[in-house]
C-alpha cells in the first residue's frame, strides 16, 4: 500500500500551501520515502472522516493513520529511526520550541502581510469557509486584519532570533537540516506558494538560509507550484 | 585552587544583576559544582586583563580561564560531562537558538521597561559608563529609549513562544530544566534583581515557570538580594 499524504490545494489541484503539509513533505523527504500526496480541500470534512479529524496533514503509511505536522514528525522518527527528525530526550524538547516559534511568531505576521494574496489562492468553493473561520479568529473581517506594513514590521521584530542564529551556522540545527529547520520553513514555504510579497532581504542572514532550504531534497521547495506559475491567478 | 566566577554587581556588593552570570550561577549549581564570586563593576576592566576580556562572566576553573557565558557552558559540559546543559549535535544546535532569543527578543523588550530601574541599581561610579555605551547603542538617551508600555507591549509578543511550549512542559528542556532553561531564565534574573516591573501575569504559563525556575537548586534565584533589600535604594 503506497504511502499517502493528504495535502491542502488551492485554486489548482498542484498548488500545495498548508505550512503544516510542507512540515511533512520535507520530513518524507528527509527519511527518503516515498510518498504520494491527495489533494485536499478545507471544506472536504469528508474525505478524512476516517482518520477521525477535519484537518491536514493527514498522513497513512500502511496501517497506521497519523494526524497533525508535530506528530507525523514523531511517528517518523519512531516508525524510521534512520536520520532522526526530532531526535530524543533533550533535543526533542528543544524541538518543539520551534513549532511554537513558527506557529505563534512568524506565522502571525506573515498572514498579516499575505492574506488577501492567500485568500485568492485558495479553491473558489473554500473562501467562504476560509473567510468565516479566521475572521472569528481574529474578530474582524480578512480586509481589517490585512496590514503589510504592520505584518512586515511584526515579522521583522520575530525573526531577530533567527537571523542571529543562521549568522552562526547554516541551518537551524547545525551543519545539516532536521526537525527545527523543516517546522519553521513550512511557514516561508506557505507564503512562497500564495504571494510574491518580499519577507526578507536579501542581505538577511535568513535569506541565504530559505534559498538553502529551497534547494535540499533535489529542489522540491524551489519546484512547488506558486499562484504565479497559473496563468491569470495572481492579480 | 577555588573556583571563582567574576560576577557583575550594582550599588551593593551583593546585589547581582547580570543576565550573563545569571545563566553560569544557574549551570554551576546544575553540576553542582561549588564557587566562589568576585563582584565585578563595568569600569574594573584591570581586574579582567588576565583573561584578556572586559566582560563578564569570566569563570576561573583550576588552570582554566573561560568567558562569555555561552563558551562556559560548553566548557562545562566538556570539562565535567555528568549532567549535561547544552548536550552535543543537535541538541547543543537547537539550545544555541533559546541564546538568541533571550538577547534578541525577550531582552530588548525588558530593557525598554526597565531601564531606569536598572541604572538606578548600578554602582555610581559605573553609571557613566553605563549611560555612554549604552546610549551610543540605542542612538537615543535612556530617557528617550525608557517606555513600559511599549516595552510591555514588545514583550507580550516575543512571550508567545515561550508560551505555547511551557503550556506542554514544566521546563524548555521538558520535565527537567538545562541549558534552554538557564539561557533564557538569566534575563527574568536580571530584571527581577533591578526591578519590581510585573513583566508576566500570573495567569501566564511563563509565570509558572518563573516561580519553578526561582525554586531550583535550593532556591539560588529567589534568595538573590533584589534592589528592594536594600534600604532606600529603590525609587
Amino acid at each position: 500500500m503506497a504511502r499517502v499524504l493528504y495535502d491542502l490545494c488551492g485554486i489548482d489541484e498542484g498548488l500545495r500551501f498548508s505550512p503544516y503539509c510542507w512540515r511533512v513533505r520535507y520530513a518524507l523527504a528527509h527519511k527518503r520515502l516515498d510518498f504520494e500526496t491527495r489533494a485536499w480541500r478545507f471544506t472536504d470534512k469528508e474525505a478524512l472522516a476516517f482518520a477521525d479529524y477535519d484537518k491536514v496533514p493527514v498522513l497513512v503509511d500502511g496501517d497506521e493513520t497519523v494526524t497533525d505536522s508535530y506528530a507525523i514528525l514523531r511517528y517518523l522518527d519512531r516508525a524510521y529511526p534512520e536520520a532522526p527528525l526530532l531526535g530524543d530526550g533533550v533535543a526533542e524538547a528543544r524541538a518543539r520550541f520551534f513549532k511554537h516559534y513558527a506557529e505563534r511568531s512568524l506565522a502571525p505576521a506573515m498572514m498579516r502581510t499575505i492574506i488577501m494574496d492567500l485568500l485568492n489562492a485558495i479553491d473558489p468553493k473554500d473562501r467562504g469557509y476560509f473567510r468565516e473561520t479566521r475572521e472569528k479568529r481574529f474578530g474582524r473581517t480578512l480586509e481589517e486584519f490585512h496590514s503589510p506594513a504592520k505584518g512586515l514590521a511584526q515579522l521583522d521584530a520575530a525573526l531577530a532570533p533567527l537571523r542571529g542564529h543562521l549568522k552562526e551556522s547554516d541551518f537551524l540545527d547545525g551543519e545539516a537540516p532536521a526537525a527545527a529547520d523543516y517546522l519553521v520553513f513550512g511557514s516561508f514555504m506557505w507564503a512562497r506558494v500564495v504571494s510574491t510579497a518580499d519577507l526578507v532581504s536579501n542581505a538577511d542572514p535568513v535569506y541565504g538560509w530559505i534559498e538553502r532550504m529551497l534547494d535540499l531534497h533535489d529542489g522540491m521547495g524551489r519546484k512547488a507550484m506558486r499562484v504565479t506559475d497559473i496563468e491569470g491567478a495572481y492579480r
